[in-house]
């Protein structure tokens, strides 16, 4: 091996000397409208799946696709020596919506650059940052650099659908996805100069709740005053979630929460103020709990969001109406120890509980996550963290994120993997919105952590 | 003028004689589109319009178009002496929309016959009510019977959407208009058996409320925790609308509201209990106030209805979003003594005050209306009721309505009628709905209160 500083050079001019081949690849991998919530989109995702299967095939990679209750994964795998140790990398290759389209400014399946930025739909979740570890894997291979662990990737069709299909087929694929460490390309870095790792998110528990006055819509004027409105129903039980301080009034929520140590206050220190916030969103209202900071309102707390509510006529013009019911969608993010049936149980038995007596309510429980914590001396942080610094030239931080990636705390717990999150996305590249974008340079960052990182394993 | 019995067999034979015609022409009417709130349907308006001006011709009425900001008002009379008194008939020409169009069990706007029902868009409200009026001035002009006052029918073209042109084209029509008394054929009867008049309605007041709390839709892992949740302040702020004893705890909502008196009370006492709405609704949950009865929270108690919430993604799947902002519909049924403009800025301050800090109210007000009292004991009143009663074969109860016909009051006051709402729809008629019927044998009933009231004023 060449020496660390050397080989980052190396890779350096490697990636200026193939940077047309790599804009090429990236922009055909952004073309493929790979929707995983969108039927129609199906026969398109197994065209991108199998061009994800070739491109790491031309890398001397082995592919195969798992089949799922959904669409593919596409794994592969170099075995360099069946004694070393292994990384399984996970990305995903499928992508979000793209309403509302009027919003965006260039097509978002025509990839698009300006000012260095690629304008695409999964410029950055996940088909960008994925897709700059498997140019890592092409920059090895070409140069026949020797690896020091065998390599596994995972790159699923699903993760913007909640992942079903993996969490199915990973009882059966233990043996398959068996590795040491687990690497997820899917995170961002802490600020544009300053790369991060990420060692946590939080667990995930959605559900769907209706509650229903009556057969059928009615006359808000001949049954205004005899019929419970169910709208009024539901804003009355919803708001009864809240204590006054913020907090959440269901029973048992904060059972084995753990109050974080001022060790862990250290380690994680606010990352943005109000003042951010502010400028960043237009946010005004704050909603964290009294007596907390923000950051510890969004990674040390678990939260209760209310992520829709819809009852009624609520569009263009006026429809005076006491719609027979009324519905909203719930989800909460959770920390270690908060088991996602029990919080979920916990809740429907509140609001089974607490609505007005004679209105039908239903409680309709969907899959959920823990929470996740990773080691932050693992070999793997380690040399993540230490190739990231070298790339850019800046001490990398640790990071917890409020977010939730659920299948991350089942692989990591399932197969025992010391796991750790990268990347180099930032909050203002607009994933999930209209005009998501990644700069260019970003990207290359991305690709000399991965190739980099390798190298210290 | 034959005695009163002979008239009413006289009318019943000329119906029987000439029910297929009538059965024609009501058919014929109902297959106009003539939904007034969708653009499209412009054209076949106008063509509706022309078929109700020209069916009044054909009865000796004097017709012209009183264009209005929006769709044609019918107008037309027969003044048979000016020193006579003259009965205004109002009614309107305009329907509801279809949707949701899967649900019917035949085209809305394909008239079909079942079990003596007529269903069709529009069969009851109003087409089916105001036609009935129409075909009672066939009936009497065909045998030349003398008319013992001048009539006057104003048949418009926007009741489903707001009345708005009328409201406009009242100041500058006052002569055209300018009668004694007003008989507004666009309501129920008592039941199947009994007929009912009107005399009175609750005024309305409604807005828009939008809640904005960022600039752009926030991912809830990343914010969750930090921003506060628009959706969360919209039901903490509406639930607190109403008092523990249901009543509306907006500062002054209730000012000048007087307690129905026990005249009142004997006057119109409860229709139907809660077995009736159970029955009918499938309703469990009641909304009066705590010690109302329904009847009292229907007729003489405003109420505040939110007819409609969004905010967020609410369809099928699941969307982790803090929206930028929540949006609720809210209207109020007014009593006597309330002022609309009034108790809707009440309500605005009320939103504005108690949202949380930070949050952005939107309050948008909309016009609105007064409530309406009738004289019990009016000329036209004691007619209707009497003719009703003779036709029914039972005496006719006294009503109001906890429903809201905004330009009623406007025309009763601004002309200084002495008004009385007659009609022969039933709850079940599924009005505003799919599969609107009405009952050929009611629709005879209606034709012959008119035909025989008019005798007798």
């Amino acid at each position: 091996m060449m020496p660390v500083m050397s080989t980052l050079s190396f890779f350096r001019q490697w990636f200026e000397k193939h940077q047309d081949q790599i804009r090429d690849d990236y922009f055909h991998f952004l073309r493929f409208h790979s929707i995983s919530t969108e039927p129609e989109f199906k026969s398109e995702i197994l065209l991108c799946a199998d061009w994800v299967s070739d491109y790491l095939a031309k890398s001397g990679f082995k592919t195969k696709f798992v089949e799922t209750s959904g669409h593919p994964i596409v794994f592969a795998e170099k075995i360099v020596d069946p004694a070393k140790e292994t990384l399984l990398i996970y990305g995903h290759y499928d992508v979000q919506p793209v309403d509302p389209i009027e919003l965006w400014e260039s097509d978002p399946f025509t990839p698009t650059e300006r000012d260095n930025r690629i304008y695409a739909r999964g410029a950055v979740d996940d088909k960008g940052q994925i897709f700059y570890a498997m140019v890592a894997m092409r920059a090895l291979a070409d140069q026949d650099i020797p690896l020091p662990v065998n390599i596994k990737f995972c790159i699923e069709g699903e993760e913007e659908a909640g992942s079903t299909g993996l969490f199915l087929a990973l009882p059966e694929n233990r043996d398959l996805l068996s590795a040491d460490s687990l690497l997820v390309v899917d995170f961002d870095g802490y600020n544009e100069t300053t790369p991060a790792i990420n060692l946590g998110v939080r667990g995930l528990v959605s559900m769907d709740v209706t509650v229903t006055g009556s057969k059928s819509d009615l006359h808000s004027g001949l049954c205004g005053g005899i019929a419970y409105n169910p709208n009024r129903a539901l804003v009355e039980l919803l708001a009864k979630l809240y204590t006054k301080d913020g907090s959440i009034a269901v029973d048992g929520f904060y059972d084995g929460v753990l109050e974080p140590t001022a060790a862990e206050k250290a380690a994680y220190p606010p990352q943005h103020d109000e003042k951010y916030y502010r400028e960043q969103f237009g946010i005004e209202a704050f909603g964290a709990e009294k007596g907390r900071t923000l950051q510890e309102a969004n990674i040390f707390r678990p939260t209760l969001e209310i992520n829709g509510i819809g009852g009624g006529y609520s569009g263009p013009g006026f429809k005076t109406v006491i719609p027979a019911k009324a519905v909203a969608k719930i989800s909460c993010r959770l920390v270690p120890n908060q088991d996602p049936a029990r919080v979920g149980n916990q809740i429907k038995a509140f609001l089974e509980k607490h609505c007005v007596k004679g209105m039908k309510v239903d409680v309709n429980l969907h899959s959920g996550a823990f929470a996740f914590r990773a080691n932050p001396t693992s070999k793997l942080a380690l040399a993540v963290s230490t190739a990231a610094a070298e790339v850019c030239g800046k001490a990398c931080k640790n990071v917890l994120s409020g977010a939730s990636i659920p299948v991350i705390a089942a692989l990591s717990s399932e197969l025992k993997l010391e796991t750790v999150g990268m990347g180099y996305g930032l909050p203002t590249d607009q994933i999930h919105a209209p005009n998501e974008h990644f700069d260019f340079r970003r990207f290359e960052l991305g690709f000399l952590t991965v190739a980099t990182a390798i190298g210290k394993l």
